[in-house]
């Protein structure tokens, strides 16, 4: 009973799927909204989900050779203004600080949207010989930008996230970076988060304001909508024309140094929701989840069953596992729905029964595979069956993807198989004008995600206009 | 040469304390100003002993039970002044947020100088049943102050830090919250920062905006002069009132919670540069210091040196020994200069005369002792050095604290030792009213720091109106 009432109350997805996405990010406890539209309280379960995505990123920044720094949250208003693409894709959604305590301010601050013009300044100051080159910066903190229609996660007016900006002697080295990142955002999405990615680089009109190029991870979530998960730009020496950061080069020259910048944000949380949650609510993926393993004693109130899952609790606490057990007065059932809810990938029951036959019961979150145990083989087991979940996650997802991905050769077949089949990726030839990108989003709804770095010929013609294309472009709709 | 220059270059303490300290946030590149007065860059090396703080701290509030949560930067001005003493307090000093893009908002923002204001929003929501209690929160983020004279760490607009927020069933409970969390603070600073401290209580007076009792840790910097470095609060059932936060106790009684909140800086990173500090530079306390160990390669060019110095290197890191090898072109004499200034604190020498021997020379940074070892020994030694360190530093401080406090019995007297001596402590009896209090401060300059928690009677009279009194007083000057 408690256990349909508990699930009852997560809205289906396919009956309301913006409502299903809501209540899991309320009842997993993971953010709570406030006050103020568009910024919410990251909760105890949401935010430990995000330190782990923190630590394990954190040290593949720091193996490459990255370090943390951590710039001031305002930016003067003539700070902003120097480079002009820059400016005007910022300006419009930014936050001005106007006043310092009663005293209007002679200069308004912009909440830092990025932070490119500070690294600038900093850059200015600090680098003066190429011996000062490269500097591999990012730093971890939260950026406001006032969007009209938010969601926790996925789009909030303030985010968590880290930025990388790094600057260097040579444009090919800074190129380099830009790639180098790109692949370690795809390895952190898929071998961590399970989540499937196609790197690719932005077309001309969705590049990031003032940037050369734009690379992206484009992630199918469970509806066929595509997330950028995560971005490198390369900026060429155009910042640093802008704020004059100049350095004496190996022949002793004045030259400009090539910069990039980087970032994924707590819209990987939204991610995670979104392509692996189901009816049931949310499925972690075992290297980020804040519970690996949850212990529920089955008649807790007999004799030496509490015990014995304590005792559990640290034998696989000792074999790496975050584990806990739920010994609350809760019914059984309630703490299966409550676990499957908050997404925990393994449950294991402990009961009178068990203990005599000195066994327990290991269930997995995503496919509720049943598996009788030895205790003695229960922490082995455990780590093998988070081993399993995290695959289990990676290649249902991908096969999502998969089933979802359309070769088209027209725009009618575009439109086609969208009304057959819902969202998806359409893979199709593309001519490079920018007309014609628009003109397939106005038509299909479908505009460009991402020019995917592995091309493979659907056709040899553009889908829009007809004229030869040797460009595969992948289309859909975004978050 | 190069030597004496670097060295040169660092402002004389006695000379001008406020310049030798600017001088070292910017030499040992720590710090760099920004074109925003009283926000600063925090640069790798500064930020690295700050994520050794984090990382120490993070650990010993999750050990006693403390959840990580993010909080948003915007409080409305309506949720700010739901609490009359607390916006008294921190209105005349925040950052005021009036438009979002092009649109002025309907009502204003400040950013967040404190979070008790959205903990409690948020407790409302949240806490219904004591089953809901208690809530051991903490976050880690920057807060905003608009202060009118700033320094670097020590008083600045945007600063970095921790603040952890309870509420609890008991006002019993919550003090004893208060106490622990203060603990841990002291034995934090004067376990991992070699910072010996005072705690105590705050009189009336200085107590934080809105609490019941204000506790904190006092610690006195080379100047004689005392920096808060950490406060933890208590503040009774006032903010639950304010927001209107209940619960239903165990007797199902509607019921006020009653909260803590606590919380220190990158003020901390100050607090050491002033503590153990020198003519030389930085000195940093091992167990926060980014780099504790440098190997410096004597006449590098010659065959075998900087191989032998790379091998030093990895079986001191296998010994966990934060260790670099410095084989850049700079000379032996600069490359000591350097470190020294940088606060490293033990710098190992290795040239062609003493792999030879199998030796290499070990020099303590803080009392420049030199050791000559066995290669073999020195993972070992270079550990017992770190131990002796970080214990030297820590008895320097208390030395210099003990030189410094002076018992006094009237004002004459304390204008009198401070005139003799300059500034420290002076332990005087106070009657408890706020004239006195305020009467001392303007005779002598010196104002009450705290009432600490080991009382001593210093006389059985007011040092300042002769009446009987019971309560000791440290008296001094504030950073």
């Amino acid at each position: 009973m408690d256990n349909r009432k508990m699930v009852n109350d997560i809205t289906a997805m396919d009956e309301d799927l913006a409502k299903w996405y809501t209540d899991i990010v309320k009842k997993a406890e993971l953010v709570e909204y406030t006050s103020v539209k568009g910024c919410v309280v990251i909760r105890p379960y949401g935010y430990a989900i995000w330190e782990n995505i923190q630590r394990i990123l954190d040290g593949m920044f720091k193996d490459t050779g990255h370090e943390n720094v951590c710039m001031p949250m305002f930016i003067p208003e003539s700070l902003l203004n120097k480079e002009k693409e820059h400016v005007e894709g910022f300006a419009p959604e930014v936050a001005w600080v106007t006043h310092g305590g009663n005293d209007k301010l002679e200069e308004r601050l912009c909440v830092r949207p990025t932070s490119e013009t500070l690294f600038c300044e900093h850059y200015a100051n600090i680098i003066h010989s190429y011996r000062d080159l490269p500097k591999l910066y990012n730093q971890w903190v939260s950026v406001v930008r006032w969007e009209k229609t938010t969601r926790p996660f996925l789009r909030s007016r303030e985010f968590l996230w880290q930025e990388g900006h790094t600057i260097h002697e040579t444009a090919d080295e800074a190129i380099c970076e830009t790639e180098r990142m790109l692949d370690i955002y795809a390895d952190f999405c898929e071998q961590v988060l399970a989540m499937p990615v196609i790197k690719g680089r932005k077309t001309e009109s969705d590049k990031f304001a003032g940037a050369v190029a734009t690379y992206a991870i484009e992630a199918m979530m469970h509806d066929g909508k595509s997330l950028q998960a995560g971005t490198s730009h390369y900026f060429g020496d155009g910042f640093a024309k802008a704020f004059d950061i100049t350095f004496s080069d190996r022949n002793n020259q004045k030259s400009y140094p090539h910069q990039t910048s980087w970032g994924v944000s707590t819209r990987l949380i939204g991610g995670i929701i979104m392509t692996h949650g189901d009816d049931n609510g949310l499925a972690l993926p075992p290297a980020v989840a804040p519970i690996q393993a949850v212990i529920i004693p089955i008649a807790a109130h007999k004799g030496g069953v509490v015990e014995k899952a304590r005792e559990l609790e640290k034998t696989l606490g000792a074999a790496g596992v975050r584990v806990t057990v739920d010994d609350s007065d809760n019914s059984p059932g309630w703490k299966f729905a409550q676990y499957e809810m908050k997404g925990v990938p393994v449950r294991i029951e402990l009961g009178p029964r068990d203990i005599e036959k000195g066994e327990c019961v290991i269930v997995t979150r995503h496919n509720r595979e049943k598996t009788t145990v030895r205790l003695e083989a229960a922490p082995a087991e455990v780590v093998k069956k988070l081993g399993q979940v995290q695959d289990g996650l990676y290649q249902r997802a991908l096969q999502n993807r998969k089933r979802r991905t359309y070769d088209c050769k027209t725009t009618d077949e575009m439109i086609e198989v969208m009304d057959k089949n819902g969202d998806g990726y359409i893979r199709a030839m593309w001519c490079g004008s920018e007309q014609c990108e628009a003109a397939v989003k106005e038509k299909t709804g479908a505009g460009s995600r991402c020019i995917p770095f592995e091309q493979e010929a659907v056709s040899d013609k553009c889908v829009c206009c007809g004229k030869p294309a040797t460009t595969m472009v992948l289309w859909g709709k975004a978050y």
